[in-house]
């Protein structure tokens, strides 16, 4: 089975940068494909990405040796096992607030007996390889995000989830929840949080990943010992390119 | 924020006029928003729409000052939150049954505190305006479907749920759970149900709405009281005008 | 192989009644078929229809007997190759000017020795049988669209071209090129125009369509003696019940 | 309403053999339909099948008169119900492992007053008439897919269940819940297994069916007994093929 | 009918700055029409646009004033007209290389008289207005590419054509053309060329734009007369910044 | 640049042994390619594949080492260039007869100064390297098809076009142009003229292709000589398959 490079990468003491996709073509998944992505993450939550596109999308990122991610809608079985039998290499799955979401995540992303994985890899065995049901359990990554005041409660539960490999912070929907604005990265209350997350996952022998505007934000989280990064999305990329190009041109 | 139009119609005590969308492409959706309805709803419950069409009906909708509204196909947090992310302005629930079911449809529609949605509005924001996450909560219309008798049965439960902002009459199931063939409006135990659940809806100062398949029955549920009608749908007005042509061409 | 009832009709001295379809979509395509016409045209000129929607609403026509056309966007060998390749029992080829264009569409649609087509017939074998290579020549029908000037002072040529089976008059361009507005179908000189066409064509023996907007102007056309009448369009269908419901809910 | 041919197969005592659709696309759909099936099942759980190309390949189906059935990706009622809208003939369900999980499959297939399936057969009507409302109640195959240990140990209570038509065996997924290999269907206790939930569905007078990778153990399970065998799948039977071929023209 | 934006612009001797678009998708489409561009301009030749998703996009601009161009893939009667019945306000045809060339191109865009464009206004109703048949002859523009050594050898006789709105530089093709390689804009031999296109143009009365890579070029352009400059395009803002961002990331 | 496999092959003597794709979705070709064929032909001629899934296909192929080529529709400036723009590493053009119609080909297939192909290879250089413009012309195969009595007559002129790499034959089309059924391969006049085919081809040191429908006969034109057989399409196998293991299921 073809190697997970965000583990490699791991072993290495590497953090893995990311990229995120929300737009469904498979077109600009190709192109940042190419731009030097450890991972990227085609997002079906928020991203306006839904199941029809996701194959393309996945096939597109393998023409290059570039990780594949989903971050899948919500916690549903349906979806997740799809995401998987497609050839994604790591599930992030939003809002797991408790000990029991947790390990629903971790069983629908794991055969028996580790878990209640259907079997079925139409898709995954063309890019992983002919080996996949022997290896997918120990390669396929799976992410927690941990974005709410109720996850934060429940945190040493959730991270001592046998199988868990990760937790991932949503830092707007962490922020809200704590009564901040969506967006604000800088309030010390949320980026205590943020920390103390890392420590919680680490403590456990689990790495953590986050979620960045910015290059700058990023490279703070890794130095913060976060072991995945990801910064911006497709969408945000093409505006901030086009405002800086339109304020050139427009500005006398 | 761009303000709902319905919010606008109701406190000028107007009733607001839907058309209904089951044809998944945003042609027809453009076409129908240019024939003068207050509200468009897509249905993505038995409309044959799914996620990967409901952007671009979205969007051919936003041509236009029309109100896009979502009947989504059932009560799934994964579902609702793409449909406000999305851009509508309006969800309609189906089989809301119980207090429970109605605080989760609220839940899910809601930012925190007040509710339990996930914060990533990528296209409301393009639709709404910046200041999307500051308004959401309030301008965003909940329904709940009263369409069992288990509903009515739970009717003062469901009214008075905090944050539902309307309930929405679906004949054909409420009929058919009260024992009737779906369609057949005019039994008297149904309209007798239906004019309970308008009172309980007022009594709790929520708005109330209904499907109907013609203008008359409308118009009929607007004097009895009703806040937002839908008549038929893209499908059928297409088919009743087709027969009309055809019996004129056929008939001598 | 499956035989062409617009053929059937014709033989029974009978006009065949025709809907048009322009919206990109099987589902209303399906409706459509359900309704009572002879003949369902797919619009890919004027109508938003393009070559990745063909198949799957020629499908769903396939699901009745109601026959096939398609109008295609132009001249070109291309798309009316690929057209009846994937099943269409009819081509409508739009801006037919010259004995030269009426040739080449005749050439395009019929295999050799007769033409010049492109053996293939992928999907047209799974609606019409396998013997489709033995009798398409003879199946498949070729309309050419008069609707200029240029078309009406060659049509003496145009309509004696080996092969062509029926003209078909676009009325909105034919006034346009006269010098009338689109859509104004009273014009003497046009009326005048169409008469004259359907004469020269009937005089060789060639049958005549005509697009219209009304039942009551198809009748009309029917009883000058036109072989094929098409009434209105999906969308328009839509637009016209949408306008009369509204009028009936909103006036006082 | 159109019968289901495999309720008629059925009461002729002949099982029905069935193919499996993987690949989102019409046209193959169309292909297979055309090739001597008894049923097509359209896989939406491990196959590439998403709503969006649901309604296009159950056309296909429609234009002959194979029996259209679809295992839908896991026991939701929002794609349940869009599955029967669409105008599916039989719902095979995964991972039914207790009677409630039977229950509820049951009781979202049907309309009151024995389930709670909402009233909208948009398509259904198409395909299966107008009095379908009346019928489908009864025409619906429900199949609860038997495929773990845990379902095992709750057959009894699995196959009493009221309406329920009957199991269906995913033998790769038993396997893996009781410890082998997926894809090894030679394992006496597997075999066993699978002997048994045959009897006791058809003790309780409810049908079987089995999912197979071979015409020859397909033909084995009628011969033990079962009511419904399924052989490979469209993309399955693409690349056996395609290996003959390979193999024919390199091999020396 | 909805005026031409750029026939405002130019009017107020300003140059239209315009964005383009080469991702098939309405929702990158529908975030770089709320950026600010004048003009947004789908390019059919190069980019991978084809028509299916050619009104999405168009509707998804249509959600804001900026005014929306088409690039078609060739001088080709066919895609011309369905890309103005979707409702483009604009055409750039590639390789106009002729006075012939250039009046097929006018004539596809205009109505009888002025030309022989076929009268079908589906979707551009719905954008523009009811009066579309009226207006559109004066209000689409024509753009023809000049981006072969054979243009400018003809360039007299093509700027002279009755009807062409404008020249359109393709500085790449026309490098290339020219003996350099396709992205050096700074040949002086090409440089000079695009002058004099420009001076040809504008001694005539008619209008220049041109295509460039950054908005440095762009304005140098805009100072030497153009009337109309494209910067970059989505898909290369959103690698522009994914190298900005990564090099920021990566780099010690 | 990626270096064209098929010229490796032939420069070391091999044949090129081709898979053709006809349903238009990435999964099969990405299962296609994995099945060891050198080459996959993607049929938009003939194939229902057209240019909106053109790229996702391409994209699939691109996951493997397999060759990708295209057949287009017909000589057409417009689509050639977008096939190649979207990474085709080979253009098969149906209905080259005359030695015009094989300089067109090769014009719009070559940079300037061989041809007059438009610069613009937006997914051209993520599957074959940013140094595509430079060795594009010498890497990219062009294929004349040779399937009409008109084109044997004019094999000379054809065959001694500059630029052009082969020819290719249609046996289906090239039989019927003779008088013959199409898909009958054995008439000895028939067998004659491609023989002759190959013959002109390798005289003028161009290479020879093929299409058949069995194993068989393409190793009998191996071993004739040919340089690239094609061996039946993804439904052809599918179908061959399905017969096959419906025959012994049903067979006592």
């Amino acid at each position: 089975m073809k190697v997970n490079r965000v583990q490699e990468l791991w072993k290495n003491q590497q953090a893995a940068i990311g990229g995120w996709l929300t737009i469904a073509n498979s077109f600009p998944a190709e192109i940042m494909a190419h731009q030097g992505w450890d991972v990227l993450t085609i997002d079906m939550q928020h991203g306006l990405v839904n199941a029809s596109e996701l194959v393309p999308m996945l096939t597109a990122i393998s023409t290059t040796d570039v990780t594949p991610f989903v971050r899948v809608p919500w916690l549903d079985p349906g979806i997740i096992m799809k995401v998987l039998d497609s050839g994604s290499y790591g599930v992030i799955c939003p809002m797991i607030n408790t000990r029991e979401d947790a390990e629903r995540l971790v069983s629908y992303c794991r055969y028996a007996p580790q878990g209640t994985r259907s079997f079925g890899p139409r898709r995954a065995v063309l890019y992983a390889g002919e080996d996949y049901a022997q290896h997918a359990n120990e390669t396929i990554l799976t992410f927690a995000m941990i974005e709410t005041q109720k996850a934060l409660d429940n945190l040493d539960e959730i991270v001592t989830v046998e199988g868990l490999d990760a937790v991932f912070v949503g830092p707007s929907d962490l922020g809200l929840s704590l009564g901040y604005t969506p967006g604000n990265y800088e309030e010390p209350v949320l980026l205590e949080a943020i920390e103390s997350i890392l420590k919680k996952a680490h403590s456990q022998g689990i790495r953590a990943g986050i979620y960045s505007y910015t290059a700058k934000f990023a490279r703070r989280m890794i130095e913060l010992g976060f072991d995945y990064v990801v910064i911006s999305s497709d969408a945000r990329l093409m505006v901030s390119q086009a405002q800086q190009v339109l304020e050139e041109i427009r500005i006398k």
